[in-house]
C-alpha cells in the first residue's frame, strides 16, 4: 500500500483539506454547513453509495471484502441514525461527509475507497433525485386519497343540487356530486404532471463526478440498474449544474397547493352563517380565545394559506438558478430547503384535507333553497326558446327582459304564468316550467361533462374505477 | 319565426345586456375591455367558431344554408383581421364578441345561433387552448433550431479544450464540445417538458358552456375531431375554472429563459477581457453612448435580464389562481398578458440567441492557455493514485499537499520532477506526466457523459441525429 | 473647429458607432429597441435635457447661442411628440438616442454637444426618477380619491351595523362605517409609504455620466435644483446600477393592489345571493354571454387578479437585479416594462375603484339581519361577566357553554331567560340584555379604535380632515 | 367570587373549547400549532403581557396582588424558557396558549384575568411588531458592520485603481476604494429605508382585541408608552388583519440580500484566475470532495443563492394577503416562517460578510495591470477633444475610428504617436498623454461623486464619520 513518507501536516482537519494552509472559521462552518436539513436525505445517501460501492468491485476497483465493509458500516449507520443515536457534525459539513467520516472510522482504509470516481456534485444530485422519486410516490398516493374522497362524497350526495355559480354569483343549478367531481379532475391533472416529472427525475447523475466525468474505470449503467434508475444522465457539465428537476417537482406542488386553495376558499365560505352549505365537526375546527361562540375552519384557512409557501419555494429556486454559469455553484445547496419545505407543505395539507373531507356534513337543504331564487334557469328558458327557432342572441335578450320583469315584480322565473311569458315570447308554452324547473334544468345537461345525473354517474363511476373503490 | 312584439327596449346595447336597466360606464368598458392584447386571439376563435358551427349544423341546431353563411361570414372576416381592415371595438370587450358582433352585422339572423350551446367561458378557453397548443410547436422549432446551433458549435470546435469550472473556478479540463453539449442537454429536457405539457393542453373545453354543460343536443367529441384535440374535458366546472395548461406552460417557459440566462451569463463573461475566450460579431453587439471603445453583449445581456419577466409571468398566474372558488371569475382574463408576454419573450429570445451562436467566434488559443495553469488536473493525480491502490481519502490528501507546495514554489503540477513527487508518495512514477497533461486528463473521462474525445462525439453524433443534421 | 481630414468611413450608423465594422443586425435592432415602451419618458428626457444644457452653458461648454438653440430645438421635438407627428424610429434605439437625433437633424453642431458629460446610463436613471417621482405624486392623489371615498361612504351610512367576521365567521356586530375606515387607514398606510419612497427617488443621478464621473467642469448640483431634487447621488458606480428606487417603488405598489384585492374580494362576495351586503349599480356591472339573468361583478374580480401582474412585476425586476454586478448592465434595460405596468395598473385600479365606491349600495336591512343570528355578542356576555368579577377564562367557559346550549335549543342568546343564564352563572341579573342586544354590543366597545359610535364618529372626523372634507 | 354550579364539562380541553362537543384531533392539532416555530417570541409575549397587566390594574381590572402574581409568574416562565427548562407543548398551539397556562397552572385564578379585554389576534399582532422592531434595529447594527468593512477597505485601498466595468466589459479606469464606497452607498440606502418601515411598525396594536375593540375600560396608549409605542392603531379591524409592516420588513431584506448578491457575484468572479484581484482567506474558504486543488469562494456563492429565499419569503407573504377579506383569518399564522426565515438569512448573510469582507486581500498589482489594455481612457480622450471644441458626438466617432485603428494595430492609445492620433483630429496635442494615461483618467473624474482621489477621500471621509471610525 502507498504511504507518504513525509506528510506536511495540513492545519485543515477537513476530508478536502489538503492544500489549505488554515482552518475553516467557526462562522464559515456554520454558515455553510448544511447538515440541519440534509441529514433528512440519509437513506438515499446510503443506498446511493451502497450501489456506487458495488459498482466499484465489480470494475476492480474495491475487494470483495472492501465491498462487504462497506456495506456493513452503511447498513449499520443506517440502523444508527434510524435509532436517533448517531451523531451528525456541522463541522463535517453535510450528510455525505458525515457518513463518509463515520464509514471509515468504522472500517478504516476501505471506507477511504469509497468516494473513488464521485463527487459530491453528483452524489448530492443522485440524493436529491432519489428522494424525489420516493415524493412523487408519496404525493401521487395521497392525491389519490384525496381523489378517493371526493368520489365518496360525490357518491353520498349523489342527487343532491345546489347553486353552481361564475363570478361568484349565482349561476345554474348544478349537481352537488359535479361540483365535488370537478376538485376530482383537478388532482387528477396534478398527478399526471407528477408522473411526468417522475420520468425526467428518473435519470441516474451518479458518475458526472466533479463536472467532467471521470478516468476510472467505472459503469454508470451498473449503478443507475441496482438504483431503479431507467438510464444515465448524457453529460457531466450538464449533470453537475442540473436543477431543473428540482424546480419541476415545485411547479408540480404549487400546482397541487393551489388547488386546495380554491377548494379551502370555498369551504370556508361554505361554513360561514351566509351560506352555511357545510358543517365541518368540531374535532376539524378550533374556537377563539376570546369570543366563545366561534367556530373556526381553521384547516381551510391553513390550507390556503399554505399556498404561499409552496409559491414562495418556486419562486425562492428560480431566483437561485437565475444568471448561474455552468457547472456545480455553491448556491445550488440552496435547493433543499424550499424543495423539502414543499414536499412537506404538499403531502401534509393533502393529508388533512384527506381527513377533512370525511369530516365534512353538506347541508343539502339549504344548498336546494340557494337554487330557488337568482334566476338560475334563464339559461335554459334561453335554450328553450333556441330549440323554437329564435336565434340564441335573440334569446338571450328576450330572457334579460323576462329577467328584468321579475326583478321589478319581486318575483322568479317560475312564478310568471304562460300568458305573461308570452308577451315577452310568443312562442312559450305551458311546457316552458318544465325547462325552467331546478331539477328540469340540471337533467337537461347532458352534454358531456354536463351536469346531468346520468353524465355525472358515469363521471362519479369512471372516478371511483380509478381510485379502486368501484 | 319568433318575434317579441313588444321588446322593452334596453338601454344597454351589449350583447348580454337583455336585463341591464342602465349602459355600461365608459370608464368599466375602457377598464375592462380585453380586445386590445386578445384580438391577437381572432385565427383561434373563428376556427373553433367554424368547428362548432358544423357540428352544430350537424346536430340540426344550423341550417346546411346557416352553417355556409356563418363559415363564409368568418373566413371574410378573418381576410379582413389579416389584412388590419378590421375595425376592432372597445366597447364589445373581447375579440369573440367583436367577431360575433361582426358576423351577425354581416350575415343577419344566422350570425345570431353561432353562440347556441356556448359560453365565453368554454369559448376562451378553447381560443387559449389552441393558441398555446401552437406555440408548444413554434417554441420546440426554436428549442430545436438553438440546439442545432450547439451542434453545428460542438463540431466546428470538437478538439478545442478549456477550463471546466466548479464554483467558478477552474476545475478540470474540459471539451469545448462538451460544455456546449450541456446546454444541448438543457434544452432538450425543456423540449421534453412542452411536450408533456401540450398534451395536457390538447383537451378539447367547448362544449363545457358556462360551466354546467347545455341541454342543447351537441357532440363535444365531433368538435374535438374537427381542431384536432385529443379528447374532452371531463367536468364542465372545472372546465370553466382552469388555468393549469397555462400556468405549466408559462413554467416551461421559466425554465427555458433560465437556461438561456445561464448560457448568456457565460456568454458575457467569455467576451470580457479577463476570459477573452469568445468574440461575438460587431453585428450582434451595440455601443456606448459616451465610451467611444466600448464593444457590449447587449443581446446577451437582455436575454438573461429577460428571465425576470418570464419568472414574475408565472408569479402573475400563480397569484391569480390563489383562492379563488370555482368555476370561472373574470380574475381569469389577467391569464393572457402573462402568457403572451411569455411566448414573446421567449420565441424572441430563443431565435436571437439562435442567430447570436452563428456569430460566436471561440478564441481556442486563449482557452487552451487557461487551461495551463490552476493545478486543473489534481483530481487526475488523485485517481492516478488511486489506481496504484492508494484510498481515495488518502490520494486526495497527498494531491492536496503537492497544490500546497507548488502554489509556495510558484510552479504548476507538470513542473514537478519524479523526485520531488514521490517525497509526497513513493508510487508516483514517470507515467505521471500522461496524466496530469491537460490533454491526458480530458482523454481519460471516458465514464459516459464524460469529456474525453470519444465520448463527446458518441454525444455529438447522437445530438446531431436528433436535430437532422447528422 | 475641429474636422477629420480623412474619416473612415465607419459602416455604422449608429450615434456610437465608430469603432464598429460591421453594422448591426436588423433583428439585433428589433431585440434590444426600448422606444416601443420608453417613449412614455419622452417629457422627462426633454425636460432632464433642458437642464442639463442650462448647466453646460453656465459652465462654459455651451455658447448661450447653442444653449437657447438646443431648448429651443427640444421645445418643438415636444410639441411634436405631444400631437403625434414625431416619427420614432426602432434604429435608433431609445427615447434618448430618438430626440437627440432629432435635435441634432434640426440645430446642426449644437445639438451633437448636448451629450457632453453625460451618458445614457445617467440619463435613464434620471427620466425614470423624474417620471417615478410625478407617478408617487399621482398615486398619492389617487389613494386620496379613494380614501375621500370611503370616509364619504362611511359618513353616509354612519349608524347602519353589520357582522365583523374573522375567520369569515360572523365575529361581533360592527358599524359599517368602521369596516369602511379600516381600509382608510390601509389606504394611509400606501400613501406613507409613497411618500417614504419619493424621498429616495429624489435625488439626481444625472452627472454620474457612464459610471466614473466626469472630467468636464459640471456642476451636478445645479442640475438638481433646476429640476427639483433634494440633491445628488454620491458615488457615480452606484448611481449607473441603482435601481432599489424602482424596486421600492414597484413594492409599494403591490401593497396597494393588494389591498384592493382584499376589497374586491370583499365586494364580490357581498354582491352575491348569500350576503347580498351590497348593490352594484348596471352601469358598473357586466353580464354574461349565455346567462341572460347574471349580473357580475366584473370590475371588482379585475381588480383582485391585477393583484396577480404587479406581485409579477415586482418579482420581475428582483430576478432582474439578483447576481448583477455593478455597474450598468444592459439587463436594467428590462427595469421600465414592469414598472410602468405597475403604474398603469395601480392607477388605473384605484381609479375605477374611486368610482365604483361612488356606485355601491349598501343593504343595511340585510346586513343588520345578520347581526342577529350567529351568538355576536358572546363576547360581551364573557365581558360582562368579567366585570362581575368572573376570570375571563372562566368566563370564556360559562359562555362556551351557553352556546352550546342555544345550539341544541335551536335559539339565540337573547332568547334565553335569566333563569335560564343563572344557571351557568349565578352572577348574571336582567342588566345582561343591554349587553348582549348588537346595539348594546357595538355601543360598548369605546377603546381607541372601537366600533363604538363615539369613537367612529371620531375616527371619521379625523378621516375626513384628512382628506379635505371635514 | 362567580362559580358555576353545574358545569357542563366540555369534551374539549381548550382554553377556547367551551362551546366544543368534541376534542380536537390530534392530526388537526399538528397541522395548526404553530409553537414550533412562535416560541421564538416568548420574551414579547412576556413584555407584552406585563404590560397589559399593569395597564388592567391601572383601570381596576386586577387588583395589585394581581398584577404582582402575573408579573411574578410571567418572569418565573420567561427564565425557565431562557434556561432551556420549560415544556412546550403542541395542544397549546401556540406561544400565546403555552404562556398563559403555565401562568394559570403557577398563579391560579388571577391568571385567568390576564386574557382580559384583549384576543390572540392582537396579541399575535403586538408580539411580530415588538419583534421586528428588535429585528430593525439589529440589522442597523449589522448593516453599520458591514458600512464600516466597506469603508475600512476603502480607506486601506485607497489610490489603488482597478477597471471599472459596464456590461461587464472594461470601461473606464476607477479607484478600487471608489468602487467599494459604491457598496456603501446600497447599504446606506437599505439603512434608511428599515429605518422608515420600523415608524410603521412602531404603532402598537394592543387592543384592538378581536377586531371590534373591547368594552372593558381599558386605556391602550398606556401600554403602548410602557412598551415604547410611538402611537396606537386607529381602527380595531385593520389592526386584526394588517400585516403591512412584515411586508414592507420583508422587501427591505430582499433589497438587502440583492445587494449582497451582487456584490458576491463580483468576489466569485474576482476570486477566480481569470480576474485574480482578491484573494479570500483559507479560513473564509472550502474544498472539495474529489478535486483536490479547488479552493471555493463558497460563502460568496451561499449568500449569493440565499437572495432566491428572501425573495422567496417576499412572495409567501404576497400570495398570503391576496385576495384576504377582512380581518382575522388563520392564513395570516403563516406569516411568521417568512418572516423569521428573512431575518435568519440576511442577518446571518450581513454577519459573514462582515467577517469576509476582513477576510479579503486584494491584488491591486492585477488590479492596475488590467486597466492598462482594453481603451480604457478612450473617453477621457472624447472628452479632451470636446474642451477643444469638437461636438461630442464628431469627438466620440473620432475615438472609435481611433480605437478601430487600434485594434486593427494591435496597440493600445498610448502606444500611438501625436502624429498618427493628428491625422483623427488636427486639434490634438501632445498634451493628450496626460489625458490618457490611467492615473491622468482616474484623477479628472472630478464631478461629484466621481472617482478622482479628491471625490473619494471626501466621500470616504463622510463615511468614516456616518459609520463612527473617523
Amino acid at each position: 500500500m502507498a504511504t507518504n513518507p513525509n506528510p506536511k501536516k495540513s492545519p485543515s482537519s477537513k476530508l478536502w483539506g489538503g492544500r489549505f494552509a488554515q482552518s475553516t472559521a467557526a462562522s464559515v462552518e456554520a454558515f455553510s454547513a448544511s447538515i440541519d436539513y440534509d441529514s433528512r436525505l440519509y437513506r438515499y445517501d446510503i443506498a446511493g453509495s451502497k450501489a456506487h460501492a458495488t459498482m466499484l468491485a465489480a470494475n476492480g476497483l474495491l475487494s470483495k471484502e472492501e465491498l462487504q465493509a462497506i456495506v456493513d458500516g452503511l447498513s449499520e449507520i443506517e440502523k444508527e441514525i434510524d435509532s436517533g443515536d448517531f451523531k451528525f457534525s456541522q463541522e463535517l459539513e453535510d450528510i455525505h461527509m458525515n457518513i463518509e467520516k463515520a464509514l471509515a472510522d468504522r472500517i478504516g482504509p476501505a471506507g477511504a475507497k469509497l468516494h473513488s470516481a464521485r463527487s459530491r456534485n453528483d452524489q448530492v444530485a443522485l440524493d436529491l433525485k432519489l428522494y424525489l422519486r420516493d415524493q412523487c410516490d408519496l404525493l401521487v398516493e395521497l392525491l389519490d386519497d384525496v381523489r378517493r374522497g371526493f368520489a365518496t362524497l360525490a357518491r353520498t350526495y349523489l342527487g343532491a343540487v345546489m347553486p353552481g355559480y361564475t363570478h361568484m354569483q349565482r349561476a345554474q343549478p348544478v349537481l352537488v356530486s359535479h361540483h365535488l367531481l370537478a376538485y376530482f379532475e383537478m388532482f387528477s391533472r396534478d398527478r399526471d404532471r407528477l408522473l411526468d416529472c417522475r420520468k425526467r427525475i428518473n435519470i441516474c447523475p451518479l458518475g458526472g463526478a466533479a463536472m467532467a466525468g471521470t478516468g476510472l474505470p467505472i459503469e454508470r449503467e451498473q449503478v443507475a440498474d441496482l438504483l431503479g434508475f431507467d438510464g444515465v444522465t448524457s453529460n457531466s457539465m450538464d449533470t453537475a449544474g442540473d436543477r431543473d428537476f428540482a424546480i419541476e417537482f415545485v411547479s408540480c406542488c404549487a400546482q397541487i397547493q393551489l388547488h386546495l386553495s380554491r377548494l379551502c376558499e370555498e369551504l370556508v365560505l361554505w361554513a360561514g352563517g351566509e351560506f352555511d352549505f357545510v358543517m365541518i365537526e368540531d374535532t376539524f375546527c378550533t374556537g377563539s380565545s376570546i369570543m366563545p361562540q366561534k367556530k373556526n375552519p381553521d384547516i381551510a384557512e391553513l390550507v390556503r394559506g399554505k399556498s404561499g409557501r409552496v409559491v414562495g419555494s418556486l419562486m425562492t429556486l428560480l431566483t437561485i438558478m437565475k444568471g448561474l454559469p455552468l457547472t456545480y455553484n455553491r448556491d445550488l445547496q440552496e435547493d433543499k430547503e424550499p424543495v423539502f419545505d414543499a414536499v412537506d407543505t404538499v403531502s401534509a395539507s393533502l393529508s388533512i384535507i384527506g381527513e377533512l373531507l370525511e369530516n365534512l356534513k353538506f347541508n343539502t337543504e339549504k344548498m336546494r333553497e340557494a337554487t330557488t331564487s337568482g334566476f338560475m334557469t334563464a339559461t335554459d328558458l334561453a335554450d328553450y326558446l333556441v330549440l323554437k327557432d329564435v336565434p340564441f342572441r335573440e334569446a338571450h335578450g328576450i330572457v334579460g327582459r323576462i329577467v328584468g320583469h321579475c326583478i321589478d315584480k319581486g318575483c322568479e322565473l317560475v312564478d310568471l304564468t304562460v300568458q305573461e311569458l308570452k308577451k315577452f315570447s310568443a312562442v312559450i308554452e305551458k311546457d316552458v316550467y318544465e325547462v325552467i324547473s331546478v331539477d328540469g334544468s340540471v337533467q337537461s345537461r347532458i352534454s358531456t361533462g354536463g351536469t346531468s345525473m346520468q353524465r355525472v354517474e358515469e363521471a362519479l363511476g369512471s372516478a371511483e374505477k380509478q381510485v379502486g373503490i368501484a
